[in-house]
């Protein structure tokens, strides 16, 4: 039986805060949505789209009623957004949010919360998303069967975290809980570095272009498929990776241990160091697939 | 009006052998179409899912007869199928290939053709495939609207180059002509370097794994798509990259190129280089695909 709220403030009605709120619209899991942001216009079509039941660009009045407050903003806006929101929250009120970078989201808490809105803070991250943006893209099943990360610091209030539990649970994820630079750490290698190249090769890719010659032309399906992340938002793209600098730079070394060895590989015309590789890695992504793939 | 011809033979009925067959089938473009390969078991089922008409596990008796042989098997194996082949065609038949790297394909047809079997010979690359193999993943409308490039050589006779392009159109391809070395040029780029990627990251996050974690298990959408080209044929990869090496290891340079200029902008906390260079990337492969994606 879900354990239903009064009031769930969401700041940041976009892609995941949108589909979030969907989610849980879907669950009967609160009476009542109020989306926060700074753009009206925004905040107008998500109360048009039936995704928040209210609007508020004031993150001070919009979250004082509220029972839950979901932060679900571009990295770099956590300090900002913290920092007004600090001293408004309602008695018990629980505080989460749906940031890629869990260290991040952590030191921000730190820095511009009280040390009793610290202890109802608890971090998330719903691993799953699309390279499209905005409240239009948002979807209710979004979450359906993906992991949430859940990364609750020493101080976290074991009510407060269940409350966050059940509210993700009913987003319809999967929960996982581990230690903020942990979940950096797995995430710089599975999401943030991907990105990184994807970007990096559509970028090498253009530069190869003449008058004569369009290399896209060239790019077919597989193509396509390596390369749809490039189409993300810059802007968060830039956040993420910088609120995850260290390991991503590490996982860009590893990166380039393999490449390395396959370049060498190719230099000596050593196929069966070739094939090799690429066994390993046909049977990790398969097994992966078979396991964890359905539902992706 | 389809110019349609008498006899079609198929060396290596696979997934592009056989989407091939059936896309000519498809197009009524062959009265006959043989299947030739060393697996008699593999070619009986080609004929059972009615891809060829007929079957032969000799490759001088299977093309005998055909006014039109396409060579369709993995780049390590011309060197023997163009020697068995060679004396073996009906004077005026016309050969095609389907290979990945064109120069090797060229090469191969010197080493081992006759001078009057080498003008009849018109090296092709349909761009289009999927991370699966063999016949049974084969498929008529594979090649629809895909880019197909010949890559014509200088003794290339002139009505065996019509024949051939006749052909290829019939499989629903567009058609493009250009240099050997200028097509495994922008190929290794945009296909044979995103292959490599995607195998070397699938095996730098295998080996990020411990007896508490499975790094895979932070996968999602993303990581799914960027590395489906790593579920595809370990064998066929090792043959493409190494006969497409030196432009290959160009490639992986002009990766290397952009990924540390990423390092060095994510070490310095460059947020504006960062955003800079992940939008040129958006922006690039937006626009190709709004004109080139549909139909991918």
């Amino acid at each position: 039986m879900l354990q239903q709220i009064e009031h769930l403030a969401v700041i940041g009605v976009g892609l995941i805060g949108g589909s979030v709120a969907r989610s849980l619209k879907r669950a009967g899991y609160a009476k009542r949505i109020t989306g926060i942001g700074r753009n009206a216009a925004h905040l107008e079509q998500a109360k048009a789209l039936g995704v928040v039941d209210d609007v508020s660009t004031d993150i001070a009045r919009g979250v004082e009623e509220a029972d839950v407050v979901l932060v679900s903003v571009p990295m770099s806006a956590y300090g900002a957004v913290l920092s007004q929101l600090t001293g408004h929250l309602k008695p018990g009120a629980v505080l989460t949010d749906a940031g890629s970078t869990k260290q991040h989201a952590v030191d921000a808490a730190h820095h511009s919360l009280t040390d009793d809105e610290l202890a109802r803070f608890v971090p998330a991250h719903p691993i799953a998303g699309t390279e499209h943006s905005g409240v239009e893209a948002s979807f209710a099943s979004l979450f359906d069967g993906r992991l949430c990360v859940l990364t609750p610091m020493t101080q976290t209030d074991t009510a407060a975290l269940e409350t966050a539990r059940t509210m993700w649970q009913a987003t319809g994820s999967r929960l996982m809980q581990m230690d903020a630079k942990e979940h950096d750490d797995f995430l710089a290698a599975v999401s943030h570095l991907p990105h990184l190249i994807a970007f990096g090769l559509v970028n090498a890719v253009r530069k190869l272009g003449d008058d004569n010659h369009d290399p896209f032309c060239f790019a077919a399906g597989g193509f396509r498929d390596f390369t749809r992340i490039a189409s993300s938002s810059p802007e968060m793209w830039r956040d993420i990776a910088l609120c995850n600098r260290e390991a991503l730079v590490e996982k860009l070394d590893a990166l380039e241990v393999e490449l390395n060895a396959l370049r060498k590989a190719l230099e000596a015309g050593d196929g069966e160091a070739l094939v090799n590789d690429f066994r390993a890695a046909k049977e990790a992504r398969d097994a992966w697939l078979a396991t964890h793939g359905e539902g992706l």
